[in-house]
């Protein structure tokens, strides 16, 4: 079968892969029908050691059970699955606790298991991992539903550990999609003012859509200075940092409140933080992390079904698997928000 | 009247400063009955550098209500009261939220204000601050009382921050007065695991007598995977560190349970820490501060009136005033748990 694989910086192929295949009696194999590129993707597309090991690619997805291992009895060939970008058992302590991330027979797509940015994936944990989409395969929702594999569930996931409720006042640092879907998420749960930090009109236009009452276009300690202008002086209830960059954490300190919570999803490119004297004076929360999808997925699907959100409009260009390379390059150039792949 | 100065590292003095006296219509002047050194004092008693500006000492104290401001109805002369560490108005919206740490007319004895370790105290913002107690001065009730100034609150606001309920595994780190403190407050709410991490067996057996049910004697990574052998494996849920130091925050992540709670309450010796990947795979929450005693302070008070706590048994020396200064040192030496005053 057909794949995507990334070799290094900027090098993303097309390639023949060994077909996936059942090895476990708890694998599921699925045929892929639309999957994305996360903006998690780009960290190693701009970063990746060319001397490093080739990796496959791809863990948002949809797609058709076509084998399935002796142990699954809850899914059948033929059904339409939508999979969290990560897999998990759904049984064990964490899982039943909600924590799906830290799952103890969990793990993840890609790098050397298969990618969802190719023709076909093999699942371990299928029955714990795949949840049955009763809509047809080319549903208008196709979009929407594949934004709850990982970037709607990881913009829930930073609302839901900053506490994220009615009347609530949210800034989100970061205009890329999972900054839009925190936005969304957050105006879901009830927030009341929602302030978007991110400098390119078209996706806070797409913020302002999700639910964005206020744009802040500045960075920095212009952007902290905005925030607390917009809230009194104050500060918000809550930042959701959708960035990862060291900047990017220094502004929500800047922006929460006393007493509030900065909340991080992005994916951190620094390992040491300001973690000292001012956060403990201030009461500061620092919380976030992978988002447990699998736990967030079935809470979310029926407002995407009956309509209520479309978190799918984060998505602005759609390739096939030949124009994955591109689609990486576009939203690495910021010339695309986010790329769906129809393989 | 004498009062508390303290020069420089490893000097306190005992000196004749102004009379505690009326500055503004919202004040009281209190003359302290019970007094406290803290842990938190002998951070300057072993950095201030000598060549610094001299400054007040003491923020734990009892007393009697010696003269009030024209502003003040709810207080009257001769009345017992205790204060909280901070003063706080208790009415505006942080303090209406339960964060009178943050409160918008709040402070902090000692420095250029009065400080509890000396005969008389100015109190600003006194109707929002002193808390009647409707006991003799002479009650066998006084030192644990006296621990709701701030090292009972504090060990249970880091129990608090930690969410600490029902059924939950704990660790505290650090087995000075905090530390047992959080161990007591951690077991008031429901704990059902607490170990106590901490090196000195007439502190951690106080530990048990609070309600640890272990003591891990180690350090650093081997403090760690004996709270791990501890729990199974997993951590715990909730880690409370009540020292300070870097060391004792890594070994507070290490020992932490996937999606738990880092409650920090020691005053920080450092300026970054380690936020990276780790913390978001984990989804672990780095959370506590500066406890707001004043907001925990009638809630706690119950249960010390009626004797179901003994916070106060973290007290294991009491001096006069012109014992200040050796009582500091007993503390630095480790010679003595937590010091009582009496003026």
């Amino acid at each position: 079968m057909r794949a995507t694989v990334m070799y290094g910086a900027g090098d993303v192929r097309i390639e023949h892969v060994p077909d996936a295949s059942i090895d476990a009696p708890t694998d599921a194999v699925v045929r892929v029908t639309g999957a994305a590129i996360c903006g998690s993707d780009l960290w190693p597309y701009g970063s990746k050691p060319a001397d490093s090991a080739p990796q496959r690619m791809g863990h948002e997805f949809i797609g058709v059970v076509e084998d399935l291992g002796s142990a699954i009895t809850t899914l059948q060939r033929g059904d339409l699955v939508i999979s969290p970008f990560l897999w998990q058992d759904n049984t064990c302590d964490y899982c039943r606790r909600g924590l799906t991330s830290s799952c103890r027979h969990g793990g993840g797509y890609g790098h050397a298991n298969d990618g969802g940015q190719g023709e076909a994936v093999r699942v371990p944990q299928a029955a714990g991992t795949l949840v049955k989409l009763n809509v047809a395969p080319d549903s208008s929702l196709m979009p929407s539903l594949l934004t709850l594999t990982d970037v709607f569930c990881t913009g829930h996931h930073a609302a839901v550990c900053g506490h994220v409720g009615n009347g609530s006042t949210v800034a989100v640092v970061g205009d890329g999609a999972v900054g839009l879907s925190a936005v969304l998420a957050a105006r879901r749960l009830g927030a009341e003012r929602i302030i978007l930090i991110g400098r390119h009109t078209v996706r806070t236009d797409v913020g302002r859509e999700f639910g964005a009452t206020d744009v802040v276009t500045e960075r920095g300690s212009e952007a902290t200075a905005l925030v607390r202008d917009l809230t009194g002086g104050n500060g918000v209830d809550a930042v959701l940092e959708c960035v990862g960059h060291a900047d990017a954490l220094e502004t929500a300190f800047g922006a929460v409140r006393d007493g509030g919570y900065v909340s991080r999803v992005g994916v951190p490119q620094y390992t040491e933080g300001p973690i000292g004297m001012d956060m403990i004076a201030r009461n500061l929360t620092l919380t976030g992390g992978v988002a447990p999808a699998r736990a967030y997925l079935e809470q979310l699907l029926p407002d995407v079904l009956d309509g209520t959100i479309e978190p799918g409009k984060v998505f602005d260009r759609t390739v096939d698997l030949a124009g994955v390379p591109a689609g990486y390059q576009a939203m690495a150039d910021r010339q695309a928000l986010k790329v769906a792949v129809t393989p």
